[in-house]
């Protein structure tokens, strides 16, 4: 984006910069958001995800979280980690995403990590929400290293206006 | 949209397309999914919707799917079909959507299924997503005839590139 | 962009409108919505959001509703006001809005209420959906003051097609 306010070409138009929030931690939201980012930035287009709520799940290490006793068990209620996430019905304990990582390998879908993997190689860039970090006890350690940044809404904000946004 | 990349006139303008991710196969979710696209359509935009994951429910004639053991448990666990889908919240088993039906009814709300064929006659266009009905075990002759065509990801990024585009 | 329909200066541009549809009735969820809306209200837009289905639990005043028996049995399941909004995981019959609301004032966090009256403040305009008022039997004195006008899904439409929209 040159940053000027009237975009004066065909080519400026085809740059116009995509932007999403994560605010969902279920499977198919995660996944859609991850095959939409990818498809973005392979179409050439600046792509940003902002991971808020329970969407930070998707780029936590998966270690355990927290030190206060309710931030801790948060953690073990909802603990990080893009290999943990379950789908948003039918998870049934666990068994719902096994059984839909299950299919997944049987059809040859490429699993979530490595979907999130080709998102980071394609340049999208992840940026994780603060306060949502902040109230829940989660640290930029946490995270895994390939997060851009640790942002307010207000960067989040910023992007979206800049061009086409999604909130998942 | 006369499919020039630059839009040289506010005619061109006007006609920005509007297309919406449907990943949700929540009754609120769908039902403000269909009246946002009629509304949309009847203001003479075109129209595209695209059903992932759990929204693919909408556009599913109802009969039981799959050939695996896996699919054919999911199949009985979420079965598709317009009628079977219940809302978000307090839906007990179906009671939920019972009620709502009801209620939707005494108030002379048009039903999801009316609202449906609205979208088509208005020319709404319908769009299933390949790799999720790959993942169900869900096939082309399981969804209605009218859905337009089974696409990936690409061609919705395409769409929604090109005007308003909403993930429900 | 540069097709001037209307849009003629830099400043118009700055000025393009923001919208979203306020579907979802979870703390998670319609705290973003406040945040996003309170921070493009304060970039200069202006902004304005659709509140629909179990989204107008966040204004409603908070009173029972409805007058046919289903209507009040779905108040009692589904009281609204922005107090008895819980987090969309992990709420445990309150426990989980009562955890995330200890943690979020911990973190010297802006409660709900507050930051919906800022939002107010900075001239958010706050709709209400004639439609899902009318099949869940709620009424405008059932929603708080500050409310600027119950409309139809036409109103919303033709706001988001002004320029950026989010279905939250």
């Amino acid at each position: 984006m040159s940053e000027e306010p009237e975009k004066s070409s065909p080519a400026t138009e085809q740059l116009e910069k995509c932007s999403m929030v994560v605010c969902s931690g279920d499977m198919d939201k995660v996944m859609a958001a991850f095959i939409i980012a990818t498809t973005a930035a392979s179409m050439g287009r600046e792509t940003h995800m902002f991971f808020t709520f329970w969407g930070l799940k998707a780029i936590q290490k998966g270690n355990p979280t927290g030190s206060t006793f309710m931030e801790r068990m948060l953690s073990v209620m909802n603990r990080g980690g893009i290999d943990r996430i379950g789908p948003s019905r039918l998870n049934f304990g666990g068994l719902g995403r096994w059984m839909f990582k299950k299919m997944m390998k049987e059809k040859k879908v490429t699993p979530l990590a490595e979907l999130r993997q080709t998102a980071i190689d394609l340049g999208v860039e992840l940026l994780a929400c603060e306060m949502s970090m902040d109230v829940m006890g989660i640290k930029r350690e946490d995270l895994i290293d390939e997060v851009a940044d640790v942002v307010g809404a207000g960067s989040y904000c910023h992007l979206a206006l800049q061009g086409k946004t999604l909130f998942i």
